[in-house]
């Protein structure tokens, strides 16, 4: 497979970045409509850590970890790398020595839809990787790919340049150009929710507080005693 | 699918409930007979924590947390919330204003046959949770299913009132009516490990404690010593 | 099944056991060609712990564990204990009283191609272990197995007297007559990845140190702008 | 474990058991209100056969098939065998030999959470199987369990005397006291079915039929032309 | 979610679609640079049958199969349905009567990243489909969604318009702009493979025919009697 | 990673590999002390079939069938080639093209634990193939391997000149010394099976052939009427 390089790719405003951060995946993934996720199999290998950058993006061949040395020369401060693979693969791709060129880049951390290695010591520098994979399995350097392509991970398409929010719910992609709107929205959902987990905390229920009574009449749910469903034969 | 809401339904006394917080779930389930587990798929999104509640159950459609706000109001001091699925599902249907609203009514924790999101949050507030998944995949509440009914997770029955403990082997269920005797029944299964370990730091070998020498020659297994073996061509 | 208990295997030497525990599974798996590990299946319940020690092998039947208890009498000081089933088991084959027993004969860890429990009680006790499940699922013991006989796990062949290391990121198995040839291969490599290691923190590239731009050029992969990429029609 | 062996359990009416027969597995969960049907493990291991029958239930431990010869002989004309484990395993508990002596004794066929073999003999003597895994590995007779208690596969509660239907979509269990009422709800499914499938063939549209155009106006799902959607920038 | 259906794209010109069709899905992956594929998940139904058709696309909510009729309206001849969900799920979501009136419009069949039932009757009506699951499990019409948006199936982007080709070895997607191109290259490679077929059938090598001792040397493979190897204590 | 290409291994005599192709893989896995299976994750890709051979073996990259290609010309008549990865693939490393070339050497048909594609070709031509993954991803030839060194299939070392036996149920792996020893244990086997079925055939149960009664007595199950067991609260 020849590839291709691409230099250059626009990115999403740092300080939209910045806004984005400061909110959870979950929170995110509502403002844009319920989208941008991507998947449940990249799970963090650190607890307790929520960050953002702007994605460079790697498409290598199973086993084979070439395109990742090209893709560390395209990283700068505020990136945050995004492999993934040609086919399913859990080799360890990536371990501590790119870790290390990457963070004296200022990248800010990695989502990898294959194999992690050297767990131990990025957990130990602070570097944040979300992979599919922990495996000691080491990788060649004999088969082309790219870098800075739109690649897909977890069902979900990422461009260079869009922010990538992870955290210890999982990953999230938002497009670069609707970065600023999804900051806001963002903002705007968690002051929502805080009225809302005001209102929890003074014993409000969710059934009065979105008008779900109603929905549970619509919908045909009853109500009954346990002594009246119980004697019906269906015993709980 | 048009649901129902059982109210009232019996209980564990809480005081057999506390009883079985007193021990594993490994003991728990030896002294059922090796009976009640919910299987090895439901992980805890923390360490450390074990917990015993009451079970409420939900039974939701895919992708649908409307069921869990209808369980909410259902929900008192000492109960477990217990969520399941139609179908299986990752979709975090459970999150921190769910878990705020539930610890006010003094809710024990979750156990949900599906996703959970927030889990930092979840954490931070002290609310322990088994989940199937972590993802934050939004739900929609639109449309019915029940509460309090018999439900199934990891091929276990679980009936509203039963007792739930939870630990970081997993999660096992003890039917309500034998609450009490299957916390005298850990009890006793305790008090013997307790010999069985001092006897084992002493030296005492498995094998002559319960008489295992007979069971292997019955069985016909022999020993050999490595030469004798090697010799024979199986070099291990 | 007729099995066999196999006395006083060879071992590896004590002090290249040491010297390979020095180093991580990446490094050694990397050190012995590319080869050794046990796969991605086996995973630590402890977070940050190393070991090393010289397997003593379990052949079980599936919810059996009778064959655990022959094996602790052929463990000693140094070595680790590795158990496989005939066909696979999630279940809960090895607890907190195995590890007492084992602790007191100075075996170094555990390492289970089924289910383990009691993990909160194993981690308090130090007693490191990797698994392949997490079960309270308790077993019987029925049915006859072997000890160390070769056994197989994740695609791997394990003899007793092998080295084992495991740490963070998996497990690997050094054959017990290449260890010192492998405690050596390592620690040269790590004096490599240490000069790396400084050349990156310098800024130097992977791309560079290891000569792949001439690679990229050979494999035909190419470099162009973003706005020649999107121009293409490709825009990523 | 010591288990009990059930015999003379109460079974569903054979006219109602026939009258099931005649219908596919997703018309009788359907007519079930979408329920009863044993999850998506269990495959056939022949195409093209439907079968119904009164269960007779097993539950062996792992890798043990004793309790199978325990339940041959409390099978009989029309019976149906539904066999699972306490926990998961894909042995091949079952073969030839078992169905012939099943089949003998007017045994309509096997379903099994766990492994098969002998496949294609099965397929030559016509005895239909639903497994979760085909296996050649063979089983032991070493540990106790149960004929003719409730289990659970896929989700599911079988009990002794409910009816198994299977088809090439999966299984569907009907409590015997049911029988009957399914039987003739499907029927009634099946009607309203036929004139569905009559309205399709004339060309109507489910959006018209079910009246689902309101449904989508409701929901604010919006019709938009190509051009529009791609003039937007959301270029599909 | 509300979502949005859009009329009118621009699909691939039949006399490509055509042409595609001819070949089969490893050679048109092939002859588009190894690229394409949905995966390994998506499974034929049936044997032997291999289809190609322009992509009408469906984004559906789990266990809701709301957009499927209205996906209905919009197909026609020569289109094949493309059916994925916002998450994972193996419901039943399409089945006979989808297929009668999808069949009536000329439509060639079904690719559905979700459960699919009435499996027999499909086959038995010759209505060819590849899926992720076998599900009885029926499914609701209470949530919007998309249909001919661009979707994500197997990590492949499938757009309204675009090519697709399946057969028993799996899912291909071809760009609608590129399908005359895609054609003539698959085309020119079957030309190429016959030539390698006739070559091989007369006994030529592939190590010969692709240069690929060379390659050996290369990469340092060498070759070596099995005495001398086995001599060297690696006894295979 | 370089690798070794070994030739000439010794191969288990042609009269054995016929006689062991005579029995089913149950029968013959059975008659050495059930072992020698090669896991459940290897299916076939058509029905019927049963094949044996000696094993010409492969070690490949992922994603790369360099080492088939090198492996052909090791194969001759009356073999059976066994190709695995260094990690796990799902990707087409084989297909119509290879068992051309194979097919006309006189091999007998495939077994791999990665991905084959071209299945209906296959099928066509009458080359049997066992395999973890159908896939039409393509493999690049980049990196080296070995032939005919040892290799583990799903937890079974596979020796060069062993013998592979292959059918419905799955494949086995006789070693080469013992094929004439196994070939003789599967006829005693299959004579002994043959009494039982006749035994089956008129009626006589496993429980009294096999003396099982006695094992029930002991492993403590007993018998219960329904209305016993019913009555004790635990109504099945």
């Amino acid at each position: 497979m020849s590839g291709v390089i691409v230099t250059g790719p626009p990115k999403a405003d740092a300080k939209d970045v910045e806004a984005i951060a400061g909110h959870g995946t979950a929170t995110v993934h509502e403002a844009m409509g319920r989208t941008g996720l991507l998947g449940t199999r990249l799970r963090p290998i650190q607890q307790g850590v929520r960050v953002a950058g702007t994605a460079v993006t790697v498409l290598s061949w199973p086993g084979d970890n070439l395109m990742i040395h090209a893709a560390v020369e395209q990283c700068g401060e505020g990136d945050l790398l995004v492999v993934t693979t040609t086919s399913p693969s859990t080799d360890g791709m990536f371990g501590e020595l790119f870790a290390t060129a990457l963070q004296r880049r200022g990248v800010r951390g990695l989502v990898i839809n294959a194999g992690i290695r050297d767990t131990a010591e990025l957990r130990g520098m602070g570097f944040p990787a979300w992979s599919a994979a922990v495996s000691p399995q080491g990788t060649v350097k004999a088969t082309g790919g790219s870098v800075n392509v739109p690649v897909v991970l977890g069902g979900q398409i990422v461009r260079p340049g869009d922010v990538i929010l992870a955290d210890d719910d999982g990953v999230v992609c938002v497009p670069r150009e609707d970065a600023r709107e999804v900051a806001e929205a963002s903002e705007a959902r968690e002051r929502k929710e805080a009225l809302a987990r005001a209102a929890f905390l003074e014993g409000e229920l969710g059934l009065d507080r979105y008008g779900l009574r109603e929905t549970l009449v619509r919908l045909g749910v009853t109500y009954t005693t346990y002594d009246e469903y119980a004697g019906g034969g269906a015993a709980p």
